[in-house]
């Protein structure tokens, strides 16, 4: 079956144009296309959809749980009584939810390490969306934990073969709560099954100092030695890097998932550097982070913070609409390798439609008001892999994925208390 | 006539509730009540419309126009010159594109200052607003100039003679822009009328340098002498305040107007000092600034950004869900005294339904969901007064704003090639 998307706005291209799809490929761009069926895309504009690459979804059952506290109060006190309470059906609907409010907002495609990740799996390919899945692996320097941990990513991945939509990781959580033993495996398995590394990178000045026992180099190095450090790897947060670490990220071709408003509202206590990473050349990409500690999966929210993050120091030139766009689109999709990202013959169709409207008056410059001004909820399509997940706003069992979840946060909350 | 809104929740109250209004005033907040219109506030919550203390609204006409540039550059090469070229029907269909925005994602009333205000006085009435306007009064130490702008000024407060959406106040410009002579006549021409002063305040640390000839006290010494700081006074950024200004301002009774996103996207410097002013208890409301600075008049988005901001440098417990939600609704009414912002019998019927929907779920904290999670776009109705200015989310007469605003926003750029 084809679809053409008829009379629609491409940003960066002068003009009007019909796009033409054939199965799950973006097959004609011209300004006469015909299709089996057609979708408007007058007074809209046509971008690549957006791509979040860190994300833990089921959390969107904690929305709102535990706000305005400082981090080890929230994670000890909130967040962990309510996990250790998680079944795989919770995962299964809290990552619905997220699925829906990320398709509802343009996402196409997200990164995500959490628990019972066949069941966000499961959730992830009913929604029709793409995403790259990893199990948080954390032993906490306990071998009988590491080789639990083991056996639940080796059975993960054998579970997940590897479809259009969903691809599996190594979800090593972070260089504090896994042993170097942990990460040693966790890197050859990745290099043996060609598999990504999803880990949390520098979000804390505290974490910086509970690496390696008594590792006296650069938290890149420790990587490096480990073998994570490649192409592979994309490592959330980054905010406590220094230069050097920078550039062996460069080096190696690995790539930074950037989350500003988790990091802001945590408190993490200080910008990341993007103006070194933009000069050291690194891939950098934007995420939101999980919805306990954001609250909300917005990727053009995220993206109009973290431009006014990094100008606000007093360089208004820093990281323009252009450079957040292209973290949003393309650059996310080359990390996650989704083969979408730019609206061109022969890519995938990850594609949305985006009203302008009001807020995308009078329409001076397309970029500038995509990412300052046009919200998530001016999305009216998306489509993925060339299917329609969302049609004029409307997305299939909305109001059940919402019960359900609902539900089971209910329960949860039961349980803890 | 009398409106119920039924079945609603209230923030900060326990169970469903059924509101009504009976002209212009909340009449009756019960389990039960009737009226000639029923509305359903089922799955949404009813709140105090959002007031924005600091706006420049027909600068929306001028929204993506010029990005990420240095604010001089911005200023001198980009706005200015449009901005000569401005004439009274361009501000009346700028401001009316602003108040449709603002209207879309919740606001009630806004605080204005631009030239032309009979024109943006006549657009802010016909969309049923309430707001306070003020003729940004710049005379750059000359007399001639100053003499314009008293007569502008004297002129625009006879046009307006107050109704119950519109008021005039005063508006110089800044310490930096107007002579001690005008800033003087100001101040006793809102003494001798009883009328509100909005000025910009401490918003780059140039302007810290540029006022009183050769002054040497503090700036708000300076308005002290000149009789400027009072409480008719709403101060719009104070982000290069000393602990001094502040505790004059708190002892005067004067507002502040906090505009984050603004402040982030030019650059300013650094975050207002708000845990000092939080102390030494000024009242701090906010505002969004002009869309051509923001570039949106999202109250929620600039909420979420004024919590976000403060936060980043490392205690996430500064400025809260509910603080920020405080300075949005009761707050800003409170500043430009429009009679609402809270939710009880006798007030000003000014609300807005505000759909719980996927971002809502699982509602652990409504408050929280509503600063940090929900969006304009999940505004369904505004009430102005007892009238419904939107509902169900169409406005009157939208197409033809976007349309008649975008046509004059073109013919500016016309008239500066």
């Amino acid at each position: 079956m084809s679809i053409v998307i008829k009379d629609t706005e491409i940003p960066g291209r002068e003009g009007r144009f019909d796009v033409l799809v054939e199965d799950d490929i973006i097959a004609g761009i011209s300004h006469s296309e015909d299709g089996d069926r057609v979708i408007s895309g007058a007074g809209k504009y046509l971008l690549p959809g957006f791509v979040n690459t860190h994300c833990h979804a089921a959390m969107s059952l904690f929305r709102g749980y535990a706000d305005d506290l400082p981090l080890q109060i929230w994670l000890n006190e909130h967040i962990w009584p309510l996990e250790s309470k998680l079944t795989a059906e919770d995962v299964y609907w809290g990552t619905k939810l997220a699925c829906l409010e990320m398709i509802k907002s343009g996402t196409v495609a997200f990164n995500d390490m959490y628990f019972f990740m066949e069941a966000a799996a499961r959730g992830v390919e009913e929604m029709g969306m793409k995403a790259t899945l990893s199990h948080g692996f954390i032993d906490l320097g306990d071998e009988g934990r590491r080789e639990e941990e083991i056996k639940r990513t080796e059975k993960f991945v054998a579970h997940i073969p590897g479809s259009k939509l969903v691809k599996p990781a190594l979800g090593p959580h972070g260089v504090y709560t896994v042993s170097r033993e942990g990460l040693e495996w966790c890197s050859r398995y990745s290099r043996k099954h060609e598999l990504g590394v999803h880990m949390h990178l520098a979000e804390t000045e505290q974490e910086m100092e509970q690496f390696g026992e008594g590792y006296q180099g650069n938290i890149t190095d420790y990587l490096g030695e480990i073998g994570l450090l490649n192409n592979r790897l994309i490592g959330a947060h980054c905010v406590w890097l220094d230069d050097m670490d920078m550039e062996n990220i460069s080096r190696a071709g690995a790539t930074v998932s950037h989350n500003p408003v988790s990091n802001m509202k945590l408190g993490v206590g200080k910008p990341m550097d993007y103006p070194f990473m933009r000069s050291a050349g690194v891939r950098v990409t934007l995420g939101t982070d999980s919805c306990a500690s954001n609250n909300s999966l917005d990727m053009l929210e995220t993206a109009k913070m973290a431009a006014l993050q990094q100008k606000m120091g007093g360089d208004p030139t820093v990281l323009t609409a252009v450079e957040a766009y292209h973290m949003i689109t393309r650059g996310g999709a080359e990390a996650l390798n989704t083969g979408g990202g730019v609206i061109e013959e022969g890519m995938a169709a990850d594609m949305i439609l985006l009203e302008k409207g009001v807020k995308g008056a009078p329409g001076h410059n397309p970029i500038s008001d995509i990412i300052y001004s046009l919200k998530g909820s001016d999305v009216t399509h998306v489509m993925i892999n060339g299917r329609i997940v969302m049609g004029d706003r409307k997305v299939d069992n909305e109001d059940e994925i919402v019960r359900e979840a609902t539900a089971r946060a209910m329960r949860l909350l039961k349980e803890v208390a």
